[in-house]
């Protein structure tokens, strides 16, 4: 409605507003950067709200217009000139310097903050503002990385997403065959971890024994930000393809016991660094829970992205890991397909696996991202599979690893709390001896030992930073 | 939905999760603000964000729980305590001042923005979180007129509503005889013009010779922001008791030719500042143009809030408007539901209210709150009118007067513009020329006529902002 | 929307269609009744559904204009002129006499059915078709009693309205402060049994404890056909005052135990003979079960309608009857709001009721109305309540007896044969043994006794159609 | 909401009342369309409603798993089984011929309605239950070729239909890209006129330049009734491939003029004969009306789908037709698709194509049916296009011919009347012109001529009915 609405505000006032809006912006004969950087002025500093809800409009479709070579001399304009008085600012921090308190803190809050947030802001009344901040925002991100002085639009970008996605803005709704299409379209597009090929495919991923959610801002109705995947089975599924299999059999629901969480997908690059994807997982869990009481399991079914990659470097400073690498390196991904044809491999690659998840570490945290993820949420590594996604990315990413990590609602927060103040991987028993058995950990095992021998010291007894310290488990 | 999915959700960490916050936050004994205080502290320092939404909601509801004498103590520790380290501050304000790169400017957006900020963000992700961030705000302003020190708090609550509150995010919705109970009771708590007497009144004023809208936002689905009134007539009304009345013949919507928007009410106090007001006039005023092409005039019924209290003072300052004073101090209120008990005071009253409306300024804008909202609007100063609202309340605070803005959409943003940039009132000539024939008007020509003899001098050329000038006028 | 595209639609062959059916209708100068009848044998004979539609919502329209004086009139017209030819009904009927085959049976049943059916039908595509049909036959109804001709008219709407308003067809919803004013404002109005005494006394009777639900029909949105309303409390309440005290607290309905239907109204006199009753308790209490896995127990607080009339008519055959009947006519309205100023009655007056309900029959039936629908509906006598309605309607029809029906799903359709096929009234131990120990029971045996002295013959034990027969009971 | 209650209602009193209808029906061992006869019997005797809902369900779940063998057999027992006593027609209808008054009507009616009719009503109870009577009356029919004594069932089943899907209780819905998949995915299925390949290719059908609507059921929620495409284009458009191509451009609708119904497809095979197609075309145009006030002509792009049929025989009769006949006949699909590759037919084509459709009769109506339909409705036979349709379906069906039928609303009823009463095919001068162009029309003329002289009757003159009557003509 609210759209609508606003077209007949706009054509309303189209002869009186915006002639007169044009008395004073529009005889410009400026174009480009230039025009857009113009309207931005005019908006920021229009009184009347409904002559400033045109102007965004215009703003927001001068920018739409912009051709791609002018939106960084645009953007470098936004950061450098939509700044607030240095005198101003100064002022207000040698005040606070000589008398830190809250007022004075306001005060230099407000003298600092950039007009181009104000400016942001107002942009966002125009219809469809929202997702053309976002689409905004994922322009800059895109130039950032050559043009680190963007940082400060991104960052009044960010300030202004993280408030308006706020958690209690967001609606969970459940996505099924009921769905519009113009979401479902968006599924296609967006799934990010187990592609979809086409709507007969997206039918069977949302048929009676699936399930799909999605967070969605009431600002942007038919943009899912979020969708999580969940397939509903008995036991604890251990590999992907039959699970997105397009004929795959339709199972009652009732029956299953088990939630698989094969796919998360983040849909708006725009929204980078605003998490939505910790909360999902246990909410969507509890909702499950309420439906079918018969589902007892919450689990994962996640990609291992970086396994392949560790393991190609790790092959070259360890000799008997380069002889599995070289076993894997004759393969080809018709020898996946077929359980007998690389089954040598299964014990080496499962434990290294282990070891890689339990014990690589980047800094304080896992090397892997998803292990980053689902550890930092509070589930547990339950299992390593193997032949878990034979398909050519899973091959080309894990050697075929696939992860479950288990999510049980009672024990998450303690999980969590154990993984960020302990830094220790909560694992089960048998991803931690599969680890243990794995070749660098024999080999740590050995070291320690003609260690102990030499110097009687005893490294191995020091704790989780050190490659090799036990992680926790539970059971 | 995302209500009953939290609450299983809360529910299912119960044992889990919030036992494990015990651990950390419950097993204190501290109670009232200190506790409040101490659940803020965990909140902001958490790190899971399901433990974040555990942690907002019992923060919430320890604060629903205060007695009012702890509230004035909590948000005082909400100023002095949630505020940012001094040194980094201070450090950010320096590198900004050595170099004011938008990168150090940046960094001391960043360094100084108050925690206090992302704690009421973090409060919001509770269930309900918004209405109580609202509703926490109207007891902040409450105790800043004894307490200024609370200013900050009230600045960061303003800061976040406005981005949440954007006009981007504000729903529009017409109310009806369809709209929920909950909604509608809403309506004769919150009418602050013309008092709603309970259902049966209500239901006249939403007939099909009535409309009603609201700005609503998707956090608050029940609760209106605020909503105008609006009677479809023949011929623009002068009179508020006809539209109201309770037992009004109800027309025929397709034979009116005006829109009288004779109430706007402001709903959340909570929400002070953060206007809605001026861009929901002429969203209005477009939607009833759509729906109803027949309805060719938009004009209010509006109060003259500050006649009265400036008769008052005027007459101790000049004679003859104390005569007319005198005269209506004599009038009880039975007086004046007569048309003939009060005509002898139609033509100096009516006058006094024509200048008071168009020459009498505070400041530079108009003394009369109303009629800055309107003309600040955009809207045209179009009738006084004799004996418009005989109500106590009219008859107390404006001897009965009422006054028509004018809203022609082609002409709102032109007088916008004349009335913010040139100060003047913009107003018919009938309102002028009843200015003109005013008490205080005849006198300053004597004056001046006066003044000129003696020194030549003529001091009724000046403008605008002296008591007196010529409004421009439009017709 | 169908409602709109309508009116589009009526406005856009206004020009055309209308004026052409002017020609050949509207030239007429007939008026009233015979205007109604000339527009239904235009509309019957009618072959463009454009042009029905249109001469269907004329037809209505004039219906609607008539004086109340003409409506039998035509009503009359409807029966004896829009019969089918009765040549062709004996055609159709000899050819069935001779050879009795579906085919031939399927040739009368078109042959005989009334024209007037295929008009009803027609004039159901009108705008608000089918509420003006339903009203129509209330008129019809009420007409009846004097002029019996009519059935013909009112069995045709009745055979439409069973198809029309199959269960298959009718939506449960919830009605709570949700709902819209225009749907609440009926309830006030439809109540039957306790009064809603305004908006306040409405609020209580949805608040957080209570429950109602309705049936709705699609054709009319806003209007419930009926609906209940449920108190959720502890314990089977046993007096309807508390329940329906408007300041009465709220309690958590998550505590409750006991739903307790305390109000069951239809709406629409003009589907009398159209069963909803029975299905909605169960399926209210199907979807309270699925709500609130804490209620046990669903029964009803009901009335006893008749025990009034029966008792008067009793006390002047039985001279016992006639004592207690004599003491009730002595107490005022009063005497009942106090517990000791009719504790003299209690027994007498429980074990009346008690044998009232379980043994006065008409025809195989019990007597009182409620009874028969409870008890038919499969539902258990549970219990009667000494001064459970004490207001000036409970003392009149019942000396404040009230009676608790208790529903087990899964017993009802047990209950609902043996009430079916055997004519037993199903009641609890104690309901029984009050019977046992009443006035009439204590007599029946006294002369079973005396006449098995006399005579030998035992007819006590005949079974249950006489007086004072052995109901079931079930604990 | 009403299926879920269902679902509760079916489990709470599992328990209960099936078990007991396990012990009247269920202990039986019957199976097949025996089983389904024993239940519709029970259900038919049920007094209990909810025990009829589980019946109901249960007597169609047994229907659905009937092996296909097994339905003719129960169709059948249903005709011969379920038919009201013969000796009670018999009395009803003596008692009627004695005295035909309403009363005995009513009394024969009653007496006479198989209590098929109320068996089916009863089916309708269960959840889905009219969707499995939509989808048995399919079947009803598809055996009716072969078992003429199923058509008692047949004409039960519609009879309840006409009631239910009265055109009172149906709704229009747009459909767009925004409809849920679900009911998208029928259209694609049921598009009977120019097949939709896929869900890219329903995209763009539906793209901001087109409409579709359609009639929904209240108890068919997903199911479309009838639905029709819409292209808002300039001018009347003559080719429907550019129409229907998948990549063509999409426009803006505010720059159309003309809104062309290029197909409308009936979904519901077991809905034959219930029309609802008619009123459709009108609502919609009078919708588009309202949403697109630059749509000023409303006109269909239709199949002749008999026209090359006719050509086959006629060309057996008439040697010059012949010629043009074999002419066709050497053409291949191919050379359809290229302009100059049929040009020499263009001429003689269209003249015997506007022949068919004015002059070729099947009793009073065209022997087309699309003509039939469209001219029954009320629109005007406008224009004849050459290469309207050179699909290989187009091309076998009417030689690539397609017509615009013009809906003038100011003109539909005239037409319909024209048509109804006069039978003259209302068509534009142009067709006119190229009929009377023909060969048959030149031959008629010249055989005209020749009577004239030999025996001076004028048959020329005689009307319509014949071959050759002057149609009439609007413009």
């Amino acid at each position: 409605m609210a759209q609508s609405y606003f077209q007949s505000l706009f054509n309303s006032i189209a002869d009186g507003g915006r002639d007169l809006i044009a008395r004073n912006v529009r005889k410009s004969d400026r174009s480009g950067a230039d025009r857009v950087v113009e309207l931005c002025r005019a908006l920021l500093t229009s009184r009347g709200e409904a002559a400033g809800a045109v102007l965004a409009r215009e703003a927001l479709e001068a920018y739409a217009a912009l051709e791609d070579a002018e939106k960084p001399k645009l953007f470098y304009r936004l950061v450098v000139e939509f700044c607030p008085p240095e005198i101003e600012v100064t002022k207000a921090a040698d005040a606070y310097r000589a008398a830190p308190t809250p007022a004075n803190l306001a005060a230099l809050v407000r003298a600092s903050e950039p007009p181009r947030r104000e400016l942001l802001r107002r942009l966002n009344m125009a219809p469809g503002g929202t997702a053309a901040l976002v689409a905004m925002r994922q322009e800059v991100l895109a130039q950032m990385k050559e043009r680190p002085e963007l940082n400060a639009l991104d960052e009044d970008l960010q300030h202004l997403f993280v408030s308006w996605f706020n958690r209690g803005f967001l609606e969970l709704r459940r996505i099924d065959w009921h769905t519009p299409a113009v979401v479902l379209e968006k599924l296609i597009a967006y799934e990010a971890v187990h592609e979809i090929d086409g709507w007969e495919d997206l039918r069977r991923r949302l048929a009676a024994d699936r399930r799909c959610f999605a967070f969605f801002h009431p600002a942007l109705p038919d943009e899912p930000l979020i969708f999580v995947q969940v397939a509903l089975v008995k036991g604890m599924a251990d590999r992907v393809q039959p699970l997105i299999a397009r004929h795959a059999e339709v199972k009652d629901p009732k029956q299953a016991d088990t939630a698989v969480f094969y796919s998360i997908s983040n849909c708006q690059s725009g929204l980078k660094g605003i998490s939505f994807g910790n909360f999902l997982i246990k909410q969507v869990a509890a909702e499950l829970q309420d439906e079918l009481p018969n589902i007892k399991t919450f689990v994962t079914l996640s990609p291992v992205p970086g396994f392949r990659r560790w393991l190609d470097q790790e092959a070259k400073r360890d000799a008997d890991v380069a002889q599995v690498h070289a076993a894997v390196e004759e393969l080809g991904l018709a020898d996946w397909q077929d359980e007998g044809g690389v089954a040598h491999l299964k014990e080496p690659l499962t434990q290294l696996g282990a070891w890689y998840l339990t014990r690589v570490k980047s800094g304080r945290l896992p090397l892997d991202p998803v292990a980053r993820f689902h550890l930092g949420n509070g589930a547990r590594l339950e299992r390593v599979n193997w032949r878990g996604d034979v398909s050519a990315k899973g091959v080309r990413g894990a050697c075929g690893l696939m992860v479950n990590y288990l999510y049980r609602l009672d024990q998450v927060e303690r999980n969590h709390e154990t993984f960020v103040n302990e830094r220790k991987v909560v694992a089960s028993r048998a991803v931690e001896q599969l680890a243990k058995a794995s070749i660098p950990a024999r080999k740590e095992v050995k070291e320690a030992k003609e260690a102990k021998k030499t110097d009687k010291a005893d490294k191995a007894e020091k704790g989780e930073p050190q490659p090799g310290a036990t992680p926790a488990h539970a059971d």
